[in-house]
C-alpha cells in the first residue's frame, strides 16, 4: 500500500508554461478564472483524493464489489467516500449553470480528475460514467429531459451509467438485439447488456442507465440504433425519486483482473412488463450520439493511463529510495536508486508520465478553445484539433500506462508480485485502459482513417506544422540545437508516415489497419517530445530571469533529455514498420496460424 | 479457460534444421539417438502435457497452494499429475546414469520443459527447482553426498528446493544472516529464507531442500556463504525417509500476482534444535557453486518466457478464429482473424515466439556441444557461448513473454480482462519471469559485465561473426536480398553498440549500467534475426527440393518476413538509446524525482 501525494508542481507547470493557461482565459474573457485559481481548487481537491479516496484503493481491491439479491454493494468506505465528493461540490464542477453547475472550463474537469484517477481508479470510474451519461443527456436530449434528470446528475445524486455492450456486440454495435417498444409518453425497454461499469450501487437514491436499444421499426446495422434514459428507481410527477423499482436489475458481476472495486455487471432490462425509458433526441441517431460523448470519454481513459502511472510511479520511487541492497567499499549500505538501471526505469517512468500529462492537459484545453472561440473559423479549428488528439490520448497513453505500470513492479524486484505490495495492483488495474472505450485498435482505426485519410491528412500536417514552430524556437538557443536537431527529424519521420498513409491506403486495402498502430504510437511520441521541448523552453527561460523553483525547473530540463533519448527513437522502429506496409501481416491462410 | 496443443511442427523444425541435431549426435558419437528420436519422445511428454498438466492450469490457479499446520497443501489433482510424470520416467531425462538416469542431450530436457510450461507454469517449476538442486549436488556434492541424495531425486521420487533470498538480502546475496554450526558429522541451520519456490507439498515422501548460510568462522560478504542440503525428514543409515521431521517449515505463503499453484514459502530453518544439514563441497564457495546452476535456472526461465507464450498465443488464435465481430457488405459475418490489426497481434506473437524457441534451443544445444566437445578448446568455446547466451535466453525471452501475453489478452478484447476467460493468467503468471533467478537488470549486467567486458567483448564479436557467415549465406539468394541487407545492418548495429560499450565503460562508471538493458535487448533481436533467416533459408531449400509440408515451409518465409519487418526495427532504438550513454539518466538528484 502507498500514499497518493498530488504532484503538483508538475500540475501547475504544465497548466501555467504548456497549456498557457492564463493567456487562454484572457482571451476567452474569463475574468476571474486563472493558473493561479485552478491552483487552488486543485490543492482542495488533492485533500480529498489523498486522505479519503486513496486509502480505500488497496481496500476496495481486496473486497471488490458483490452482488446480493440483484442488489450490488460496493466496497466498504465508497459510499462516504462519494458522498464527501458530492458534498464538496466537485461533482457539478464544469457542468452548466443552468442545471446547477459551476461552468468552470474542461481543463479543470481534467485536472481533478486525474486526482481521483490517481487515488482510486476504481472509484472514479463512477463519476467519470457520470459525466459520460451527463453530456448525452445535454448535448441531445429534450429540454424536458434535461429538466428532468440534469440536475440531481450534475449535482451527484443520481449517477449514471452507459449500456452499449451486448454478449455478442462488442466492437461492432452493429449487432445490438436490445428492443424499445413505443408505450404511452415512455417506451418500454427489453434486453440484455454486459460489461456495464458501476451498472448499480447503494451510494445514491437513484442511477440513470443510458441503453441503446432498437425501436420496432429501426433499419439493421448501426442506423436503426437509439438511445434511451432508463432510471433504476421511477420519477413521481414532480420529477423525485420513487421506491418503485424499474424492470432492469444487475444480475451478475464480472470477475476481473483489475479495478476490482468497480462493479463491471450484466444488466437485464425488461425482465416482466418492460423497463420504462425515455428517448434521447431522435430514433435511430443514438450511434451518432454515443460518438458525441466519445471524445469526452475517450480522453478521460487515457488520464487514466496517466493516473495509474502517476501513482505506480510515486510508489516505486519511494521504494526505490527505501530499498537497502547495495554495499559501497566501505561496507556502508545503499538504497537501489542509486544503481543505474534502476535510475532508468525511474527516468523512463517519470519523463513517460510528464509527456502523458502535457498532452492530456492541452488536449483537453482545445476543448476550452472550441468552446469559447471566438469565430466559427477558430470554433472548428480547436474542435478538428480535440478530435484529431482524442484516439491519440487514449492510445498512447493507455499503452505508456502499461509500460510504466510494469516497471513499477519490476522496480520492486520479487515484492512487486507480492499482491500486498500493492504495486502489482496497478498493474491489474491498467491493464483494461487499453481495452474498454474502444481499445487501442480502434483508436489507431479511428486516427488513421476518420481524422487522416477522411481529411486527406489536413489536420495531421497542421499539427506538425504547430510542432515546427516549436523546432524553430528549438533552433535560436544554442543549448536546445540536439533537441532541435531531433525535433525536426522526428517531424520529418511524421510527414514520412502521413505521405506513406494518403499514398498507400486507396491501392492496399489492408494498408491502413496494417500499420495503424505503429501510426498512432509514432504521432504519440511526436506530440510528446513537442510538448516536452516546449517544456524545457519555458524551464529555460523562467531559469535565465530567476523565476520559479530551480530544482524543478532544472529537472525539467533533464526529463526532456531523457525523453528526446529513450522515448523519441522509438518513431524510428514505428517508421520502419509502417514502411514495411501490410505485406508480412496478411499474407499467412488462417490455418498457417 | 484453453486447451493446448504441442506445437511440434515448429519443435522437429527448430530441432532438425536450425539445431541441426542429427549432425550434432553423429560428430558427439550418439548412435541410438537424433531427431527422430526426439520426436517419438516428444510425443509422449505432450500427451501427458495436454491431457493431464495443462488441464489443471485453470483450476490450480483458482485454487492455488494453501498452508495449515506447516504444511502446504498443494492444488487438488497435482499429486497425481505429479505422480505420472516421476513414474513415466520424466524426471530422469537427462540426468546421469550413474544415478539412475537416463542420460540424454539437454536438448531433450529443453524440448521438454517447454511442454511442462506451456501446460501449467505453477507445476513446471516444482521439476525445475528439483533439477537446480541436482545440478548443484552432482557438480559439487562429495561422492557420499551424491550417491546418498541424487538416485531418489533423479527418480523423482524426492523434490528439491533452492533457499537464497533472506528478507533482507534479495539479487544482494553478501546480505545473507542464516547460520550453520558444526555438530558432529553435520551442520545445524538456522534462519529464515523468503520466496521459496514449491518449499513445502505433499507430493512425495521427502524434499531437499539447497540452503546458503554462513559457517562461524565465514568471512564477510559474498565469500563467505556456503551451501547445504537439508532435508525435510531425515535419513535412516540405509538412506531411506524415515517419519522424522527436520527443523525445517514453511511458515507462511505469499499472496502472489500469479503462479497461484506454485506455493513460494517463507521458509523457517532450526527455531528449535537446529535443522540437520551437510555441506555441499567446501566451506565458503556456495555462491560459485550457486553461479554454476545459474547458467541452466536461467535459460529454463528464459524457456518459461516460451511456454507461457506460446499457450496465451494459442488461447488467442482459438478466440480470433472463433469470435464473430464483422460485417461483410453482403450482410455475411466473420471472425475477428480477418482484421489486419488482428492478425498484426497474432504475427507479432508468432513471430516472436519462433524466435525465441529457436534460440532457447540453439542456446540448450551449445550445452551439449560443450560436454560431447572432442577437444577442450571446443569445450571452451561452445561452454562460453552457454554463457553468454544465458543472459540473453532469460532477459530477452521473458521481456518478449510480457509482451505477447499482454497481445494475448488484448486480443480478447473486454473478455480479456474476465478471469474466467483464462488468457489473464498467462499475463499474470508471465509477469514473475522477468524477475526471479535474476531481474532483467541483473541479466541485464551480467552481458555487459561478466560476459563483454571482461573479456573485452571477444565472445559477442565471435557471435557477431557466426552471425555473419549466414547473412552472407542470404546474399546468394537473390529472393533474400532484403534479409541479407537488414540482417547486415544488424550485425554493424551490434558491432557498434559493442564497439560503444568497450570505448565508455572505463571513462564513465555508470555506461554499463545505463545501456544494459538495452544492450542486451538488442542482441536479443539480433539472434532472433540471425536464427529466423536460418530458418528461411533452410525452409526455402526444402520447398525447392519438395521435401517437407508446404504450408509449413511457407509460413516459415513469412514469420521471418515479419520478424525482419516489425521486431529487427526495434534495434534502431536500442542503439539510439546505447548512444546517448549515461547522462539523461544519471543527471537528477535523487530529491529530484
Amino acid at each position: 500500500m502507498s500514499e497518493y501525494n498530488h504532484p503538483y508542481k508538475d500540475v501547475d507547470f504544465v497548466i501555467k508554461e504548456i497549456v498557457e493557461f492564463d493567456s487562454f482565459c484572457q482571451n476567452a474573457g474569463l475574468a476571474d478564472i486563472n493558473s493561479e485559481f485552478a491552483s487552488v481548487i486543485l490543492t482542495e481537491a488533492a485533500k480529498l483524493g489523498s486522505d479519503v479516496i486513496a486509502p480505500l484503493n488497496t481496500s476496495g481491491d481486496n473486497q471488490g464489489a458483490s452482488l446480493k439479491d440483484n442488489k450490488v454493494q460496493q466496497a466498504d468506505g465508497f459510499k462516504e467516500a462519494y458522498q464527501q465528493y458530492m458534498e464538496n461540490g466537485w461533482s457539478s464542477l464544469t457542468a452548466e449553470e443552468e442545471y446547477g453547475g459551476q461552468n468552470l472550463p474542461n481543463l479543470f474537469g481534467t485536472a481533478i480528475n486525474e486526482i481521483w484517477q490517481s487515488s482510486n481508479l476504481a472509484f472514479s470510474l463512477c463519476p467519470m460514467l457520470t459525466q459520460g451519461a451527463i453530456s448525452a443527456i445535454k448535448h441531445h436530449g429534450s429540454e424536458e429531459l434535461k429538466n428532468t434528470w440534469l440536475p440531481n446528475m450534475i449535482s451527484g445524486l443520481w449517477t449514471g451509467t452507459m449500456n452499449l455492450t451486448e454478449p455478442d456486440a462488442g466492437t461492432d454495435l452493429a449487432a445490438i438485439k436490445t428492443k424499445a417498444i413505443p408505450n404511452a409518453d415512455h417506451y418500454l425497454i427489453s434486453g440484455q447488456k454486459i460489461f456495464i461499469t458501476w451498472g448499480d450501487h447503494q451510494m445514491t437514491e437513484n442511477m440513470v442507465h443510458l441503453v441503446l436499444a432498437r425501436l420496432p421499426d429501426a433499419p439493421s446495422g448501426v442506423k436503426g440504433i437509439s438511445l434511451f434514459v432508463v432510471p433504476k428507481f421511477l420519477l413521481d410527477k414532480e420529477g423525485n425519486t420513487t421506491s418503485q423499482l424499474n424492470d432492469a436489475h444487475c444480475t451478475a458481476l464480472e470477475h476481473k483482473l483489475g479495478i476490482h472495486a468497480s462493479p463491471t455487471c450484466s444488466m437485464s432490462f425488461g425482465d416482466n412488463q418492460g423497463a420504462v425509458g425515455y428517448i434521447v433526441g431522435e430514433p435511430h441517431k443514438g450511434l451518432s450520439y454515443m460518438f458525441t460523448m466519445m471524445n469526452h470519454a475517450r480522453q478521460d481513459v487515457g488520464l487514466q493511463g496517466l493516473g495509474v502511472s502517476e501513482r505506480s510511479y510515486q510508489q516505486a520511487l519511494e521504494f526505490a529510495k527505501e530499498r537497502i541492497q547495495g554495499t559501497h567499499k566501505d561496507g556502508s549500505r545503499f538504497s537501489i536508486i542509486k544503481f543505474p538501471d534502476v535510475r532508468r526505469m525511474l527516468m523512463q517512468m517519470k519523463s513517460s508520465i510528464e509527456a502523458m500529462r502535457a498532452l492530456a492537459y492541452v488536449a483537453s484545453n482545445e476543448t476550452d478553445k472550441s468552446r469559447y472561440a471566438k469565430n466559427a473559423q477558430d470554433k472548428t479549428k480547436h474542435f478538428s484539433r480535440v478530435e484529431l488528439y482524442t484516439p491519440i490520448v487514449k492510445g498512447w497513453l493507455t499503452e505508456l500506462a502499461q509500460e510504466i505500470t510494469y516497471l513499477g513492479t519490476q522496480i520492486h524486484g520479487g515484492m512487486g508480485f507480492i499482491e500486498e505490495t500493492g504495486s502489482a495492483q496497478h498493474y491489474r488495474d491498467a491493464r483494461i485502459l487499453t481495452i474498454y472505450e474502444g481499445t487501442t485498435g480502434i483508436q489507431a482505426l479511428d486516427l488513421v482513417g476518420r481524422k487522416t485519410l477522411f481529411d486527406k491528412g489536413e489536420q495531421l500536417a497542421e499539427l506538425l506544422n504547430d510542432i515546427e514552430m516549436t523546432a524553430k524556437e528549438l533552433q535560436q538557443k544554442p543549448q536546445f540545437n540536439n533537441l532541435a536537431v531531433s525535433l525536426e527529424n522526428a517531424i520529418t519521420t511524421g510527414r514520412e508516415a502521413r505521405q506513406w498513409l494518403l499514398d498507400n491506403a486507396q491501392t492496399d486495402k489492408s494498408a491502413a489497419g496494417s500499420v495503424s498502430v505503429n501510426f498512432m504510437m509514432m504521432f504519440g511520441y511526436i506530440c510528446g517530445a513537442w510538448l516536452m521541448a516546449k517544456a524545457a523552453l519555458k524551464a529555460q527561460a523562467l531559469l535565465d530571469s530567476g523565476e520559479g523553483e530551480r530544482a524543478f525547473l532544472q529537472s525539467k530540463l533533464v526529463t526532456t533529455q531523457f525523453y528526446f533519448d529513450h522515448l523519441l527513437p522509438r518513431i524510428k522502429t514505428n517508421i520502419a514498420i509502417i514502411q514495411s506496409g501490410s505485406d508480412s501481416i496478411m499474407s499467412l491462410a488462417e490455418d498457417q496460424f
